[in-house]
């Protein structure tokens, strides 16, 4: 599918969408069995393997297209000071991304990844989601639709990352309205508000849930208090779960997108691995919920898919150990 | 110093050798706070920029000769039934090595690292250290020689791997002799011993400590209880310090190598990092008493350099995203 014309679009093929290929999947672990290392190794890079080597459909697989997406959007709920920078940034980091000068450039580029920028009607705000949904259907249709078609069918991997001050606190509700708990336990310091901050932020979450918590399922709640650059993200990895392309998440934001997906319908996420744990304070809590392990921990919190980036070239490395190592007949030695 | 005459020349360039620039290091930290980033967003990536910065004297730098090098030897201790590989893989993997199929071939390759293979007397192993030292003096200085003369003074990062059957069992008699505690506190299973082969190897550590423990500084412990792949590993890492090469650290025959330096003259390792914490049930440990955090932890347990390899990237990543951001003023982005 090229594109989608309705979130039902989307949670039909999201219901349809084939899962990781078997053969290939046995194909790799007979291969990763008689690699020249001890059994298990090159560890969590195993698994990496073999599970790249499934949804690619080869038993020895390479990753030669991967490709990160930054997604901006602008947050009604902006207007309750609930950031540290002003939301003239989105815009202002949207003409960095083009110019090549934010970290996802950089990390980008040390992975061997394309990258492309799509900035959501940045001039068009999502409404305040304490007042009202953030976004009628068919901005959630248009945004959901953006992502999709950002997808290069051609990718062998994709990383979604975001911009959008404000975007904590709507990945705050999200979490909040799908998995319950209080706000607290989902509001973080983001780009850095302080103690009084975090307290307004955490009232915010918790008056937006209160409105639209438990209406629908996970792509309405995202309608409810998500954002344009969120709903494309989910759009993007729901795509890729079509198309079988694997998916590295980033932090926060990215998950509450993908958990969106997760809550609306199952295994809409099996193509998904979680390419860090960032410093904001629920991500962590998150990734349980997904049932995802972090590859890495390194304390970022910057979003862009920065985290999810640099990740790339752990599963870069797994793969080309999976499929460039010698075999313990090739190279003449002894199997222990 | 091109190369070393004794154990104790490379005392004394240890106990010389400079630390890294202040004024790189404070110009890089100038610079970190002036990118398009809220304080702090990138974490550890920010620490280690600035950490190189200080130790490549630029504080802009960027990395573009990473080395590996990889060093076997054989150890007498192999008699003694402590791993669960026959003593001939060591060469059999020296082959691999030099024909591009194992692990640490990908993982250099994917780093876009130099990787060198330096095999010391494979048919000459070290004495059994239950017995006798492991080397005497001219066998220590050839080895820390070896590795002293084989680091690239045009490197900019080095990482030093190493292949040896039975030299977890080394390291662990190594780390037992340097910090005490019991021989079951420092050995782990290798490659794959059974319960048998740990119990077995822990009583061959603790003879081996018993005999040697006390005697002489770390180099001297390394004399007694080490082999030929852990001494140049160690002459390797003097050798950065001493050309102010930063260092990642692999596992954990590597930070046992690395703790003969650290317990010989303070602030050998200031040049080093933890590239991964492995699967070798005491690596961990001795991370801490090497008070160094490492940067994966994937469940890793193969040596040769692979987790330190992979960690290359992570480093990488952070140089790329220090040297290659634009500032606020620069891209004209509001500092929030």
């Amino acid at each position: 599918m090229t594109t989608i014309s309705s979130a039902d679009d989307l949670r039909k093929a999201l219901s349809e969408a084939p899962g990781p290929s078997e053969a290939a999947t046995r194909g790799a672990e007979e291969r990763n069995g008689q690699l020249t290392k001890p059994p298990g190794a090159l560890g969590r890079l195993e698994e990496l393997a073999i599970w790249y080597a499934g949804w690619r459909d080869d038993p020895r697989p390479s990753i030669s297209a991967p490709q990160v997406i930054v997604f901006a959007g602008n947050h009604g709920i902006t207007a309750r000071g609930v950031s540290a920078f002003p939301a003239a940034v989105t815009e202002q980091m949207v003409l960095n991304f083009q110019a090549g000068g934010a970290a996802i450039n950089q990390l980008s580029k040390a992975a061997g990844a394309r990258m492309d920028v799509h900035a959501l009607s940045l001039e068009t705000p999502t409404e305040d989601f304490t007042q009202a949904p953030a976004m009628d259907e068919a901005g959630l249709l248009a945004a959901l639709r953006a992502g999709w078609e950002a997808v290069d069918p051609a990718a062998d991997l994709l990383v979604v990352g975001e911009m959008g001050i404000g975007n904590t606190t709507s990945a705050a509700a999200l979490a909040h309205a799908l998995y319950g708990g209080t706000a607290t336990d989902w509001v973080g310091r983001g780009t850095g508000v302080d103690d009084a901050g975090l307290k307004l932020k955490a009232e915010v979450v918790a008056a937006g849930a209160a409105l639209h918590a438990g209406q629908g399922d996970g792509l309405d709640t995202l309608r409810r208090l998500g954002g344009r650059e969120i709903a494309a993200m989910a759009g993007a990895i729901a795509r890729a779960r079509v198309a079988r392309i694997p998916v590295i998440l980033d932090g926060f934001i990215c998950c509450a997108a993908a958990a969106c997906l997760a809550e609306t319908v199952p295994h809409a996420l099996d193509h998904c691995i979680a390419g860090h744990v960032s410093a904001e304070a629920a991500h962590g809590a998150l990734l349980e919920r997904l049932g995802k392990t972090p590859l890495l921990s390194l304390g970022m919190r910057l979003g862009e898919g920065s985290g999810a980036a640099l990740a790339i070239q752990v599963l870069k490395g797994a793969v080309a150990c999976h499929s460039g190592m010698a075999t313990f007949a090739e190279a003449g030695v002894s199997a222990g």
